[in-house]
């Protein structure tokens, strides 16, 4: 790939892009707002002045609604020897572009998972894709040099190659990120108008599940309407667990014994298909969840004090996988929690008394 | 106080017993498997002889079921000068002890909101409460010795005494603790029968929705047990909203332009009313959530890397707030997450960059 045109110079395009420039491809950058091409270009993304004729990949990083028009358009102008888009919803883009009788042999659907909280090409780095699960859709009417071009930019992005059917990807994505998200917007829409002494009592539990829920609205409403089928299926199906919950629940409070013990055993089953399904949630290494030991430090919130923590455990030679920080309601004290390979718990452990640190007891 | 008694010697047991002894309070332990209060013994949580007369304080630890007679024998036996019990509902075990003629003056129904994954004496700790929030249920009723007793020991566990009412504890923790768990396991759940290709799209989204979905089923089919109408209420709500969005995502398939309005109306807002009820969520010091900037930081996975970033911060005489450690997808290198307060943002980013680090653009 020597050429590439980027339309769309928003987060996930301007990072494409300055992947690309990175590797030496010639980058153009479009954008409906020239303003935002612009910044993306002294960013170091490319340029923002129009190719001389059809480059190698065009990439188009425009919102769910607007892909399958803007691919129709540089498709049918010829402006590239392969297209891709990078949209989160694969299916409807590639009826819609079959609706308008445009050649698909140059194209494929494809979705990088990444993503940040911020928006815009002052969000992007070259190093957003990196390791991320990267999904394409080919379909048999695909080229092998387009399939080639794809899998070209994936691996300059440092990303993973997933290879799927286009409405398998959308079910895949309502399962695992889409419903996620409406049902933590759920939860915590439910504290909306709770006491002031009830909120309070909020743990680690309810923190981790609401988490999502502060994300963006406007974003996470086009990106629901691009996929509303498969979405309102997996909610259907945890709107059948939360209803027989509610009839397992009212059960529990019967006065006969039998009713009582089938409420317990409904509320024990969604439970243990709870723990099946969290089984194969993958870990940080993209395999299955990683069992880790914690060691558990207490700290002051003075500065130093984590790097003194970490120095000691680089001392005993022992790399710490993960960190969580809890720190006391109210307090300037706190917890550290350091996960480490259980093989790596007594030398660990040993190191950190020797150096005086307080340890929770395992 | 001087003497307690602290019957069953779990996790939440011993470690009030640990609490105790610390402070030179003698401890009488009770299980109804003496082998556990032996251990608890062996620990340092106190004795396992019993006392020779009446207590200062009982302390009533066992499971939820359980609570009301344990009560109604201690209090029967004239054991102490006050009763408390720690456990996570506290409507049910009071109309229990008034339905049994108990009286009810010596008495208060508390719940310390602490816990761990592991339970049993060995997970306990004499700082598992440090911090956190410990409610007290005191009626018209209880009297004021009995009352300050409760408090000094809370005071002892170093956690913080919250006064509510029986019936809206258990509303609030249906809000805040009970229906989280519920709603983790079912979204857990779906990924039981999902394709493995699907799996491995989760992102960290879904990661934090279902982590405590791994809870162990038996303890939280005990804890929805004793409280199950506010949990039924409460789930009952999410599944008015729940039918609401799955209608609203219909609406956006459809034909119609007015109803994909009003479909998309209906997602919109409980994606807000998610957000809103989200900005009430505390954050670690028990105030809302803090507002810290992000510096993100690529390491490597060798021993000694974070030690160096956090000497480094510590350098820069930079507080790191939390930390969140992202390795990318079957790969050994990461990316550290450095939660600092905004206005530190430029002496960390300047302090790593003089010292070699790679940093991802902000």
């Amino acid at each position: 790939m020597r050429t590439a045109v980027v339309i769309g110079t928003g987060l996930i395009g301007t990072s494409a892009a300055l992947a690309l420039s990175g590797r030496g491809v010639t980058v153009h950058l479009v954008d409906h707002d020239p303003a935002q091409a612009h910044t993306a270009a002294a960013l170091g993304a490319g340029t923002d002045q129009a190719p001389d004729g059809p480059v190698d990949l065009a990439i188009v990083a425009v919102p769910p609604a607007h892909v399958a028009a803007t691919l129709a358009d540089v498709i049918g102008r010829g402006a590239a020897r392969a297209y891709i888009d990078v949209a989160s919803v694969k299916g409807g883009p590639m009826r819609e572009l079959a609706a308008l009788g445009v050649d698909l042999s140059g194209y494929i659907g494809t979705h990088p998972m990444a993503g940040k909280e911020r928006s815009g090409p002052l969000a992007a780095s070259a190093d957003l894709f990196e390791g991320r699960p990267w999904v394409l859709t080919p379909t048999r009417d695909t080229d092998t040099e387009v399939l080639n071009l794809a899998l070209e930019l994936i691996a300059y992005c440092r990303a993973v190659p997933v290879v799927m059917e286009a409405d398998a990807h959308d079910r895949a994505v309502a399962l695992v990120s889409h419903t996620p998200q409406l049902v933590s917007s759920m939860v915590a829409a439910r504290l909306g108008d709770a006491d002031e002494t009830a909120v309070r009592l909020c743990g680690q539990g309810i923190r981790d599940v609401t988490r999502i829920a502060a994300s963006d609205p406007r974003m996470w409403l086009d990106i629901l309407s691009a996929n509303p089928g498969p979405v309102a299926d997996v909610l259907s199906g945890i709107a059948a667990d939360l209803d027989e919950t509610v009839q397992a629940l009212r059960a529990l409070q019967s006065g006969e014994e039998s009713r009582r013990k089938g409420g317990a055993e409904g509320i024990e089953d969604v439970l243990r298909r709870g723990n099946a399904g969290r089984g194969r949630v993958p870990g940080k290494h993209g395999a299955a969840p990683a069992v880790y030991e914690t060691v558990a430090v207490l700290i002051s919130d003075r500065p130093g004090e984590l790097a003194r923590i970490f120095a000691d455990a680089g001392q005993a030679g022992v790399n710490i996988e993960d960190v969580r920080i809890e720190h006391a309601t109210g307090q300037q004290a706190g917890l550290v929690q350091l996960m480490v390979e259980p093989k790596a718990v007594p030398a660990l452990t040993a190191e950190l008394r020797d150096r005086g640190w307080a340890l929770r007891p395992q």
